[in-house]
């Protein structure tokens, strides 16, 4: 019988009884009960029972045991996928989601990334170095010509993409159409002038029908790419707008995940939360943070989440963004350890450089520039 | 000036440098920087501008303090309200939100529930005793014909509501709008001999437009309420169904929340979370792990949950559920904690009963009976 699981792997902080605890999860989290039911129907219900997959304990203190979820009692939909794997479970004492093996069975029936690093790579014709992004700040409260004078300044230093600050929602000085209009003005004529192509992200947010509405507004205004925070707007909104073939980058941003994936006992792995799950809804670049920063999270867990984007699979690699409190200094840290497919993504460095955020800006990408120097 | 603020409040395990380190959030999360900016610029950007509230340490371990937050940064949307008040701020180390209030210039802009305790009250005409719910088991490969055993085995136990089980998605044995024609049927010839009324809530999920359309076809089939799990779906679905009068009861599930309010010191307060933000966005219901059964949490989150949802304030008391592993041994110590707004909802109890499923709804609702008694 081919009948393709979901294999979901738990961290216990105890090892004894986990045979016995993983087979009552198993059966629990998919139909409830066996014993208890008749042989005929036992049956035909096999296909639709969890089964308990490996089990180990690394030490007296730390147990693992994985459970393997039938497809069929699944559907396409993060809402379906967490609320099997992690839902009623996750309130379930001390236990944390370490591990997630998507059969293709499944993983195909969700979108993934339109571009990820080859599809970017090839729209920007930027092969040999990081992408360079800069973030707008003080952007609550400007002025529509505030707005165009600080994006004109960050072009002007030579990033390849801008995006709004994620808490960006009161944009009745600066609509969202109008910073569409403006900016694509400022990006076309830098293209004539350098060659050098750039894209700006407004903040993709609100209801999900708001969501959908905005996004068609702004793609009619010549939108190319959204900056969207999954973990508090539904990853589901992002699946569905990727179905629908919208296939301009989403710029995935990590609002609302601390709490899930912060260092303890509960939760999900940050590599499960922000690098397996946003490949599959179909960010193209995610954000995270990195672990040297003003907002940082441990090296190991940085890499993770940077093998979870970049890791082979059915979808392309998605660029990885290790941010918060970067600035040019930190550049060769940033690509020795995560390679050459990423953004190097900074905010206030890029504001607060004593000459001027296009001085700043400037100073990030020839530190790029230098550290691939040899390649470029 | 009238500026009406959100005031989060958050706690930190130091007690040092609290002042300094809530001046820079209220800037940061705000409007990013201060003392750089000229006057001119100063003067137009105050009414944006976070200020830092209370600040306190109870030990030299514990410290807290709030931010205000301008209404006038925020948009109606949860992805708004949790990304400024703990978007970033949720990844920057050891810190978690314990408290949040809403000024009624902003709360009013969100639904809240249609029916709440005197809403529902009044359509079931229950007044002195809590409400009693069963959950399906055993759900997933359920046959049409199975499924309408289990329910009207569930009905002629006597309950008043009978819930989807939420790991439910795969239903094309028994599909949606055939499960709520033949619940109909069955609670329309229950309401017709015993002048009973009940509800059944089929788990409304899948994504957004998923989610619309199909609560759009259950309503058009007479659905009178439904199960959702705001937690992975985005609690802004919610808030979007009912601002566009969706006005059957909706309740909320708590899939997926325990790695956000685990007892520990990141992510959210359980009473923030599962009491205040679903009270906003629109539940009817809220069920969270009772401080007993086999899915636990401890004794004052429960609570202080309960608290939040029925405190008073602009929307109706919601129905609160302390839930998991309940059965009919627990009803009066349910009652004792949580008074009679609650609904006692049971699913294993139920279903395990050595007389079966109509004898063992029938046993919980005698409990409650019998406890209410000198009230019923």
């Amino acid at each position: 019988m081919n009948n393709p699981v979901v294999v979901a792997t738990y961290e216990v902080p105890w090892a004894e009884n986990l045979a016995e605890r993983a087979h009552s999860i198993a059966i629990g989290m998919t139909i409830g009960s066996w014993n208890d039911i008749n042989p005929a129907r036992q049956k035909s219900l096999l296909e639709f029972r969890g089964e308990v997959g490996d089990i180990s304990c690394e030490r007296q203190d730390v147990g693992r045991f994985s459970i393997k979820y039938p497809v069929r009692n699944l559907k396409p939909s993060m809402a379906s996928l967490l609320t099997v794997v992690f839902g009623k479970l996750s309130l379930d004492g001390q236990i944390r989601l370490v591990n997630l093996e998507l059969p293709d069975e499944y993983a195909r029936q969700f979108p993934g990334p339109s571009h990820g690093v080859p599809g970017l790579r090839a729209k920007f014709g930027v092969h040999h170095r990081p992408f360079v992004m800069s973030i707008f700040k003080r952007e609550n409260g400007a002025t529509l010509e505030e707005f165009q004078e600080a994006f004109q300044q960050q072009i002007d230093g030579g990033v390849d993409w801008v995006k709004d600050d994620e808490i960006y929602f009161n944009d009745e000085q600066a609509p969202l159409l109008e910073r569409i209009r403006l900016t694509r003005q400022i990006l076309a004529e830098r293209a004539q002038r350098t060659g050098q192509l750039g894209l700006y992200a407004p903040n993709l947010t609100g209801t999900p029908a708001q969501m959908r509405d905005n996004a068609k507004r702004a793609l009619e205004a010549g939108a190319d790419s959204f900056l969207i925070a999954p973990f508090v707007t539904g990853l589901d909104i992002l699946v569905e707008l990727r179905r629908e073939k919208i296939d301009v980058p989403f710029i995935a941003h990590p609002a609302f995940s601390g709490g899930i994936i912060g260092p303890h006992a509960w939760g999900v792995s940050p590599d499960i939360l922000l690098g397996l799950l946003p490949r599959l809804a179909g960010a193209d670049i995610v954000l995270f943070p990195s672990p040297y920063g003003s907002v940082a999270i441990a090296r190991p867990d940085a890499l993770a989440i940077h093998r979870r984007l970049q890791e082979p699979g059915r979808f392309p690699e998605v660029i990885s963004g290790p941010s918060a409190g970067i600035h040019a200094g930190l550049v060769s840290q940033l690509i020795e350890d995560f390679g050459y497919d990423i953004v190097i993504n900074a905010g206030s460095a890029v504001h607060s450089h004593p000459n001027g955020t296009t001085a700043g800006a400037r100073v990030l990408m020839d530190a790029v520039l230098e550290v691939c120097h040899g390649n470029a």
